[in-house]
């Protein structure tokens, strides 16, 4: 077991995906990205319940039991190998077929697990982030908004950005210039009491950390969460800001442009929550 | 060589795609497909520009002279074969990479080209499409419209919807309602003499075979096309439609729900200019 990375395709260990793959054609597919720690994966649930949303939402046949069963099968690989923490990401495609966008009659999802050490320990929170503001922007599309498809170039190019600037997350707005993530996290806004995280209705992805904190984290806070349309403008007048994303956790933000927070109070009794939260 | 379908990648026939790639972890790349006929490549430029607009819009390195070369050798190994018409798709990735959206210091494309025969004679016209109209619409995304990127969920999912209705292609519209194209072509209508094809500031792809209508076939007949906003009512009220597309040519358009259509002699012309312009 190479503990830097390893994939299995269908099940089996092995890092040669045979072509035609419609996930590569097309993005014709989903993914989540899981943690694993201490031998386990983190709030399982979650991710294979936004996963079967994007199943029903893109037409897939009904494959959850057997995602979950091979998603099962490695980390029970991995415990017993005492992988260190790591990064848990499944494809699913929608596999082979003949040429065009048309999906075929049958179709045959692939899985694919690739497993990455993750370098770092979760439980001690992230040092806060310096944000930049990207220029590439969500695309506007409700019928896909909330769901992790594969088809991701705006965040790529996001993060692109993110380097060239030697930021440690960027800003995405939407094509109305409202504010919508980070390029690999949900954004929370607190603003004169109260907790605000953008709308993901025409963009977008529901993270599985955005639902904890709107669902049980903010709750055992007494917060409740409003999803809310925020203005660049809200977001600089913030008392305080952070984001979350399944592998960081909850981590503050400290700058933003010119904006600069020292308050990071919340964010730090949210995240001694989620470390609490082993779902 | 199997005439059936062929792939290789990274200059070597095979079809097993080393992983990670970035094109199936975030449709990160782009794709043409090109025709393959009489022993050669159609309208090779065309394609070629396409992706060297689209290679810059996604921050990929200057590649293009590698992918012409081995497009090039290729296409010189299908004539020396004496092969078949087919479509020659050629997919440009961002390559491998670490965990995660931003893409790798150093990008490495990968170059996967598929060729599979075509399997009727491109030159007679293929009969009038029967046209329905999809549920999914174009997201709105100015910055990457009109180019050829691997992010195409939208476009499968109309594909799908028109297997289901049995049409022979789907007419798309933006968020708007406005007309863009079909799942698979551009959309022409012909108004009062005037010819119009949908406007793609905001989504869409840039069709080689859009821009040859554009540029030499309707000049030939003394045509101009205007490329506009055009409804659903503007489309229904049309005098004669048809859509354009790399492996049809073009093809007329008989009906789209209770509309039907007769007159299809620009389409006719335009068809017959068609297969005397060879690039």
């Amino acid at each position: 077991m190479p503990t830097q990375t390893a994939i299995w395709i269908d099940g089996r260990p092995g890092s040669e995906l045979p072509l035609p793959d419609r996930g590569l054609d097309f993005g014709d597919g989903l993914f989540e990205t899981l943690l694993f720690s201490a031998g386990r994966l983190m709030h399982v649930e979650r991710h294979m319940q936004r996963l079967e949303n994007g199943l029903e939402r893109l037409g897939f046949p009904a494959s959850l039991p057997q995602i979950t069963e091979q998603v099962t099968t490695v980390a029970t690989t991995l415990r017993s190998l005492a992988q260190v923490d790591s990064a848990l990401r499944v494809t699913i495609s929608r596999g082979p077929g003949p040429r065009g966008y048309a999906p075929p009659i049958t179709v045959r999802p692939r899985i694919v697990i690739s497993v990455a050490e993750l370098g770092y320990d979760w439980q001690q929170q992230h040092s806060p982030a310096h944000l930049a503001q990207a220029s590439i922007r969500w695309g506007t599309q409700p019928f896909l908004a909330g769901i992790k498809h594969l088809s991701r170039i705006e965040q790529v190019l996001a993060a692109r950005e993110r380097l060239a600037v030697k930021a440690d997350e960027i800003v995405m707005l939407d094509q109305a210039g409202t504010v919508v993530s980070v390029s690999a996290g949900n954004l929370f806004l607190l603003i004169g009491g109260q907790l605000h995280t953008p709308k993901l209705d025409s963009c977008g992805v529901t993270g599985t950390r955005r639902q904890l904190v709107m669902e049980r984290l903010a709750p055992a806070l007494g917060l409740h969460t409003q999803e809310s349309r925020l203005s660049v403008a809200q977001l600089e007048a913030a008392d305080e800001v952070f984001y979350s994303n399944a592998l960081v956790g909850l981590r503050p933000v400290c700058s933003f442009g010119e904006r600069q927070w020292q308050r990071h109070e919340l964010c730090q009794s949210l995240h001694r929550q989620y470390c609490l939260h082993y779902e």
